[in-house]
């Protein structure tokens, strides 16, 4: 059977490189304010709101702070790594004698998270953020203040999430299947007349039903909204825009488009992008195509185990450059991903990162010809041992992204 | 015709109260990295990624720093606010002779934003923040350091965004409007053997399409993504966790559901969730539904300018207390919104704010009965000079809430 989720022992490997961290850095736990790092440790994923949650790690527990709207999901069996659990009723809260209708006495978030601390052990934290971020409208003291210990905000805890493991290469692999088809979908049933939305939520929605129907009980979408497999697209000269939105337009005859597909398989995602034509392409739209389609080529050519970053990102300038494309280029190659759309490092020229086995980076390089037209296809690419792999797969070609209706 | 999007006449009044609030502080300027801060403030609004963007708001005048791919957007007319704009060209960036591909010199974000300080004559400024949020693995210096400037952080622009003007209330009025077809299309669609996704997706895709169909082009839905008009609902026992996943799960014939439907009208929302019961309600359901009904009304009876907020969600906790129902409540009465999905300031029993006329609350007390049921009906209520004012409508009562199918 296929990976869909996380298995538990992976979260207990992930417990112990943290519980290295915390020993070299000489502090007495992790304190992780961030849903994605929370998810990323402990499995426990939650809709964020103002109500803050707080993950602490010691050398000898994993607790966890939570609203009361959260407790049962973070007391059930789902989420074997998390061994106790601290609840305030919510926020802003009060200290009152009510505290009989819930497991604990009736508390503010941050004397909860306090309390926990304190039960802990804790003088000294390493910490994504000093104290919950302010989100739809919290706003609270600094953990440091609160909590009356010394807190120093690191970044290790984004970084050991660049390099991914087998089992997040094995998911986004995953992922990548279910974003294949929705961008099949989108392809079956682009045509003139109709309206970009309608396209690509009715794709997303074919292809979310196909994965649940073949995955079965078994995958865990994680949804709180969205859908399991989507896809979406920019039309027209709309596709100049690098980060336009999904007009309220139908679609034309020899329309360009820029699409772009995932799904979500245990938390982790993967990136398919792809310029196509409705019906046909011009010449103009064939030259710009195959420019672009050399820049990827050759961006995902130079990549590779112990290649700087800035070197795959140079290479596509200085080919820009020479071809006089500079002017059309608005953004850099390509950026790691896994649980978030974007994740660090970026392949950027101003990076001074290394390309490591298990970074998943996009590869899409892109022209943007102001006012007329954008070009650009991403894929995913896993840096190996001894390469990369290339884990979406929809065909490239111009041929093959001429849609004909 | 009806009010689909922000005029330009009230962000330059909000640039006004943006500028008496600088008078006031003696500061020279205000500076927002938060998207939502910065659309309230200017209309611009953006993606957001590791790309850092600021907004810099002076007596004189109202500037922005925005990467190389949100260039022609923010230069756009679309966006008369905004008066100048400066220009990196990616993150991390570097500063590099290569200037001639796109208008200023290249940089790194905080290079870019330094130069716009500077530019602007600040050495004082109040800020959202000091400096961009760690989104995306965005990582660096505070502004305080890399601009050389003293930097207050403020929440006073959240403030300012808590009263909502007429012509916000208008939008969130448009946003019922289009959130109750949602919700109609969730009631006709619902029946055993559907697929929770399949109803919530179809029903949202048909009322946003009637929404962009009756709106037409004027109608700029601000969409990366998501739907125009939503809907969504947990099933069966899984409502029982307020914070829940739609699970793969098909419905069945005596479940209960929760619902949730909202739109977007020029970037504001507003909330609607009913209990429902597919098919029939049995006598326990009946009996739940009823105490729940009863703590809406209470709650909605208790507000109106004036009240604190810690009075009505007090009127809900006593009545709870009362009927022996506080060990199934799990969150406050409901929280403001308008822009977010939560927004400042929330009733609840130990926040001291007071209601005043443009709050714009939902009102959702609920009861959570274990591993069993969840009953909650959200409406969204305007504060007035004289009471209170319904914006959602759907009918609350059980009859008709049970659906025929």
């Amino acid at each position: 059977m296929s990976l869909v989720s996380v298995p538990t022992a992976e979260f207990d490997r992930r417990i112990d490189t943290v519980r290295e961290q915390i020993s070299e850095a000489d502090v007495d736990a992790l304190c992780l304010f961030s849903p994605i790092g929370i998810e990323w440790l402990s499995g426990f994923h939650h809709l964020q709101t103002e109500r803050p949650v707080c993950l602490a790690v010691t050398d000898e527990e994993v607790a966890i702070t939570v609203p009361r709207l959260e407790l049962e999901r973070a007391d059930s069996d789902e989420f074997p790594v998390l061994e106790s659990t601290y609840v305030y009723y919510d926020y802003p809260g009060s200290t009152t004698d009510e505290s009989t209708y819930y497991r604990h006495p009736s508390d503010t978030p941050e004397e909860k998270i306090a309390e926990m601390i304190d039960d802990l052990g804790i003088s000294t934290a390493a910490a994504d953020m000093d104290g919950a971020p302010g989100f739809w409208g919290y706003s609270g003291p600094a953990l440091s203040e609160f909590a009356g210990i010394d807190v120093e905000t690191v970044e290790w805890i984004e970084e050991l999430r660049t390099a991914k493991s087998d089992v997040e290469m094995e998911l986004m692999r995953e992922s990548a299947k279910w974003g294949n088809l929705a961008h099949r979908y989108l392809a079956d049933y682009a045509e003139p007349g109709k309206h970009e939305l309608w396209v690509a939520k009715r794709a997303s929605l074919d292809a979310s039903m196909a994965m649940l129907n073949t995955l079965g009980p078994r995958y865990d979408s994680h949804l709180r909204g969205g859908f399991p497999a989507s896809c979406g697209f920019l039309s027209g000269p709309n596709t100049a825009l690098p980060h336009g939105l999904t007009e309220n337009r139908r679609l034309e005859h020899g329309d360009i488009i820029i699409t772009g597909a995932s799904s979500n398989v245990g938390g982790y995602k993967s990136e398919l992008e792809r310029t196509m034509f409705i019906g046909e392409a011009s010449d103009e739209h064939r030259h710009y195509f195959e420019q672009m389609k050399t820049l990827q080529t050759l961006a995902i050519d130079t990549a590779g185990p112990g290649v700087p970053v800035s070197k795959v990102d140079q290479a596509v300038h200085d080919y820009c450059k020479e071809q006089g494309l500079l002017e059309y280029t608005q953004h850099h190659t390509g950026h790691n991903m896994g649980m978030e759309g974007h994740e660090r490092g970026f392949i950027d020229r101003g990076s001074d990162e290394v390309m490591q086995p298990g970074h998943a980076y996009t590869f899409e390089p892109a022209l943007f010809i102001p006012d007329v037209a954008g070009y650009r296809h991403s894929d995913t690419v896993l840096i190996t041992e001894s390469g990369t792999e290339e884990i979406t797969y929809y065909p490239k070609d111009l041929e093959s992204n001429i849609i004909n209706y």
